[in-house]
């Protein structure tokens, strides 16, 4: 699980929670009714057991010993909780640990080089139950998506004979046009409920599906999500704590939060909070229909790797930015050799571990923040393991809710990427 | 090589160009020196054969047919640049394409995951002639970098039964307490200018020595990056017109730059980048000594991925941003097969490639990003080859000359890092 730390916000933040304490109540009445029928209803998916064993059928279904790939095609809400979770766990080390297997590759924009390079890959397979594809898409008509995956399947027929139809699994809402396409071809289909938009939906089957099938404890990730939301609805609102600090530091003009995680297995985890917050509080339109043009930047940065790269303009640039420490206690740890090649040069680092010198780091970091007086938050994570991702996950988005309230926008629709969709769509229907 | 558009940028740019002249004037003198006495001396590294020589001599002397790993153990601006060519050309393939050697692995922060990981690896090796690590410290005696070397170089030593020296080559300034070990240690040594920065040093030994020990032709890369001085020099001057642009905007309340990439191997080049502009501009003191807290915030955004990410936050939120789109002339591409899975959904693809609907996505980004009256800039790369990059890197890097210039900031120091360095120093002395 998890701490926050909010000592170092230094702002007063007990009205903006106070004021927050009338949504809690509405989000705690969603909550027990488990149902799918609002806005919120994301916060239902931790505890579903339906979705949960839905899942696990089909894993053991369509997961066997032999398989190597378990490819994702998606994009944003569609892979970006996924992979949040899998480069935490595992997909880190793919470039290090290349023998491992099962491996998650991901397709998620239409980029010819990968495209080429994961068809190559395919050629090299022997059997189709060394393969699963999972095609993820909310609408069930993502343009880059379906390019995607009519290619790689083109790459498996070619390979096998025929495209394996047996070995993907589409997850996409029961009412689009690809759900009934999937089923009429019989392929494998799970829903994802209606009203729960891709930036909210990682503990659905969108992402609890392949998390699962390369071996991630989605029962420990879902049941660390519950634990939290029990503990923000009963006691220690962290959600609401957090919101509160970065609704309060926005209108003190602190309009980027930097999500400067201090693992870099966590860097897709930020890039997962990117969408959270860009598309949930990004609005041209507050709620009352006014042209505000709200929002907050979320940017995210790796320790220690850009204290030698942004940590000039943080400590010394402009003051416009609002940060999220989050480390772990660590579990690995590597010793620094007594026996070095240069004893001589840095000699602080005798007796140390790699660890040591990660937190003395991170520490001096905060010690340099503070003599700056520049705003911050800190984020503790027990182990980077599933159940403290998953209460981090569910943190962030009941923060999200939070905040889109504070700021008095709709925090579930994205109604401005319409606007380079429908020139997209023009430009290539016109292309014909 | 690169073209630049400046045409939405919303502002008349002609003053902001003109102020640039005298600059111009200054910076042409130092290039028509070649020496390295002055700040920008950087701009004399891509006409600079005896390091081309050097770097040349010792490739053939440590690289053989056997290599499999070149290791750049190196953080921030020892690292960024050669990460940054690498994987635009090669290494965005090393999760797909696993068995392609030599590999470059970069160990940055000490991260004790990817030394274990790293260390593992190496165990593997059959002879020393498989590895090569590069230690590259400016300063010669950054903490992180001088500890993961200890840490690989322990490794190896279990491994080989010596630690081998002769597979090091360190790269750092020629005064430095490292650069006296070494050579004490008989170890191959390539110095860095002494006023050559570590944000301005990929066309120094920093990025060469190492892009060189996996193929890379850097005689392109610096042709390439010669080319463009010749032009801004001589004629078209892109880097005055983009930190033009920059400035003006800044001034008009854009106070984040978005670098939107729409190639997803470009990624490195925006992280580095980012170290470029945030170190450079992102200042507490103005160049006449008053408190301004100057800087422009340097975002990564790939396309079209983001679009399902940030895309409605850029297009919906808050008018803090001008967007510098990079992409390039494709070189590969994939067709979308006309034998579909789902012929039925998005039929628009019908008959088009992978490039075309990453081509019809920029285009319908622009057009959306015109008619919200959002600034861009439009940087078009011939290609993703040597000569294209090595062009882009030192019309970004000019280009940060000019934006400081403007924006009446030391564009070559750092001095806020110490701010943190002193008491992370302090922390890990206290701690013995």
């Amino acid at each position: 699980m998890l701490q926050l730390k909010t000592d170092h916000v230094n702002l007063d933040l007990g009205d903006e929670i106070q004021r927050m304490e009338s949504y809690t109540e509405r989000l705690r009445g969603i909550y027990q009714s488990g149902a799918y029928n609002e806005a919120e209803c994301s916060i239902n998916l931790a505890k579903d057991d339906a979705i949960l064993q839905q899942v696990h059928a089909l894993v053991q279904q369509k997961i066997t010993p032999s398989l190597k790939y378990s490819i994702v095609v998606g994009i944003g809400g569609s892979n970006l909780g996924t992979k949040a979770v899998y480069d935490a766990l595992i997909g880190y080390h793919d470039l290090l640990d290349v023998n491992r297997s099962p491996r998650m590759l991901f397709a998620e924009t239409a980029d010819p080089e990968m495209l080429a390079q994961t068809a190559k890959l395919l050629s090299s397979l022997t059997s189709k139950e060394e393969v699963l594809v999972t095609l993820i898409s909310k609408s069930g008509g993502t343009t880059e998506t379906l390019a995607n995956f009519e290619v790689l399947m083109n790459a498996l027929k070619e390979k096998l004979g025929d495209a394996p139809l047996d070995r993907v699994v589409v997850i996409t809402d029961e009412d689009s046009k690809l759900w009934n396409a999937a089923i009429a071809k019989g392929i494998a289909c799970l829903a994802i409920p209606s009203l729960v938009g891709g930036r909210y939906s990682v503990l659905s089957a969108v992402g609890l599906f392949p998390l699962a099938s390369v071996g991630v404890d989605i029962i420990r990730l879902c049941q660390g999500a519950s634990q939290m939301l029990d503990d923000c609805f009963a006691s220690d609102n962290l959600a609401a704590k957090s919101a509160a600090a970065l609704a309060a530091q926005a209108k003190n003009g602190r309009i980027i939060n930097d999500n400067f995680f201090f693992h870099p297995e966590l860097e897709s985890i930020g890039k997962w909070y990117r969408q959270l917050m860009g598309e949930s509080i990004g609005k041209e339109q507050s709620l009352d229909g006014q042209v505000v043009h709200a929002g907050i930047t979320p940017t995210v940065s790796l320790g220690s790797t850009d204290l030698h790269s942004v940590g000039q303009l943080y400590l010394g640039g402009p003051r416009d930015k609002v940060t999220t420490f989050v480390s772990s206690a660590q579990s690995a740890d590597v010793g620094i050799p007594s026996e070095r090649v240069f004893p001589e040069l840095v000699p602080m680092i005798d007796g140390k571990s790699a660890a040591d010198v990660m937190t003395a780091i991170l520490d001096g970091v905060k010690i340099a923040y503070q003599k700056a007086e520049l705003p911050f938050m800190e984020v503790s994570l027990d182990a980077i393991d599933e159940q403290s991702l998953g209460a981090f996950l569910q943190f962030k988005m009941l923060e999200m809710m939070y905040l889109a309230k504070a700021m008095n926008v709709n925090c579930f629709d994205q109604p401005s990427v319409e606007d380079y969709k429908i020139e997209t769509k023009r430009i290539l229907e016109e292309s014909k």
